[in-house]
């Protein structure tokens, strides 16, 4: 588990719509992110229409806390980023969600609390916040179509933040139980064989030039699968049940 | 700018909201994603509902495709992942948002159709539907909030899937010919449903009950091994060669 003082705040600054507030902290619970501060949320503060949307997510973060000033809401902070739409004309370091939440985790990691800032619905940041900011976010996205409303872009950049802190697994079939776990080569190769011999007496081998190339393609074919014990044994009851021949060994 | 057939399509099924396709439109193409299928919406197609919620998107993307069934809706396709918030006992590769989209941009530089499955908003997909896909996607979240929207659901794999574009140049697509592309799916469900007849007429399912959970691990195992059109081919020719009886319409 993380420390909680290593949780990035999120700070919605002008905010027109509670819906939107509400949207948002479930997207922060969602990723972990559990601060939410707010600036002049236009409905003030509690605002049921938050409530609602928050599906009790506002319940299960700390207090929301309220300002005047975003200065004040960044008062504690050492880092703080500023998401943005469009490129601005200042010379700040840019990231996207991916790299800014890498450099909000080195961050938080060295001790320093964060915060991230989004602007109004509308209009997003204003330049005066913007510039509080020690660097800008934009997300990159379809440039002829990028407009994310506000609880998208939180849920993104929670999103991002959490990812960090998850290291991805591969993906390798799920074993759960010992009943997952591949089957051993010998049953296999003692399926294959089953098969093979069902097939050549059944003629399917056409020729016998043909039956080496074949055999090779039908257990490649076979081992992808990567089939379990209880796989294989359905296999033989299909066998079975398609010539009427048992297994030799057959239970 | 890449090629419009490598783009996924996003197919979303039994959707009881139009509010929630027009967010799931909008957020496709905030991220590039072009290509909506629905399969069974609640409430028709078109629907006013999902029209306002896009704001706009759905007349920039391409004309939406409605399909009565899931395997009709992904009948061209040669890779499906299925998005879930559960683990579930399925024999199947588990992608993280992350992992899949990189296992989606490969498949498609190399030539595959691939779709990303999302069930109804309340229960998720059916077990019958995630069968039918090649790998399950879950993304990682806060286990003890970790209910996602619909809408924000399409925004998460949609995003991680553009940002495997824009950040990531992936590694080189294996050289692949078009004998090694995998079957399409309609070719899969067909060979599927000729051998559980098969399976059925030689009496393979002890009790009916059992049938349908047969069937699906049976899917499930045989889908596992991305077999081609030529190995579906030969899989054929061998049922026809153990039981005898053809493929209705074989050469």
């Amino acid at each position: 588990m993380i420390d909680r003082t290593q949780i990035p705040a999120v700070i919605l600054i002008d905010s027109q719509m509670g819906e939107n507030i509400g949207a948002s902290t479930r997207a922060m619970l969602n990723c972990g992110l559990d601060e939410l501060r707010l600036v002049r949320p236009r409905n003030g503060w509690p605002d049921p229409a938050a409530e609602a949307m928050s599906v009790g997510a506002l319940d299960k973060i700390q207090p929301v806390q309220v300002y005047e000033t975003t200065a004040a809401a960044i008062a504690d902070c050492h880092f703080v980023l500023a998401t943005t739409a469009r490129t601005r004309d200042m010379v700040k370091p840019v990231y996207t969600a991916r790299t800014a939440s890498a450099e909000l985790v080195r961050r938080a990691a060295t001790g320093q609390k964060t915060a991230i800032l989004f602007g109004p619905e509308r209009t997003g940041l204003d330049n005066d916040d913007a510039t509080l900011a020690h660097g800008l976010v934009t997300i990159p996205l379809n440039p002829d179509f990028s407009s994310l409303n506000l609880g998208q872009a939180v849920l993104l950049l929670a999103y991002e933040w959490s990812q960090q802190l998850i290291i991805q697994p591969h993906s390798k079939p799920q074993k759960i139980t010992p009943d997952t776990l591949p089957v051993s080569h010998e049953k296999l190769v003692e399926m294959f064989e089953r098969l093979e011999n069902e097939l050549e007496s059944h003629h399917f081998f056409r020729t016998e030039g043909q039956k080496p190339t074949m055999i090779r393609n039908l257990r490649n074919m076979l081992l992808r699968a990567q089939m379990t014990d209880q796989e294989v044994r359905t296999f033989h009851g299909i066998i079975t049940a398609l010539t009427g021949n048992k297994k030799s060994k057959e239970e």
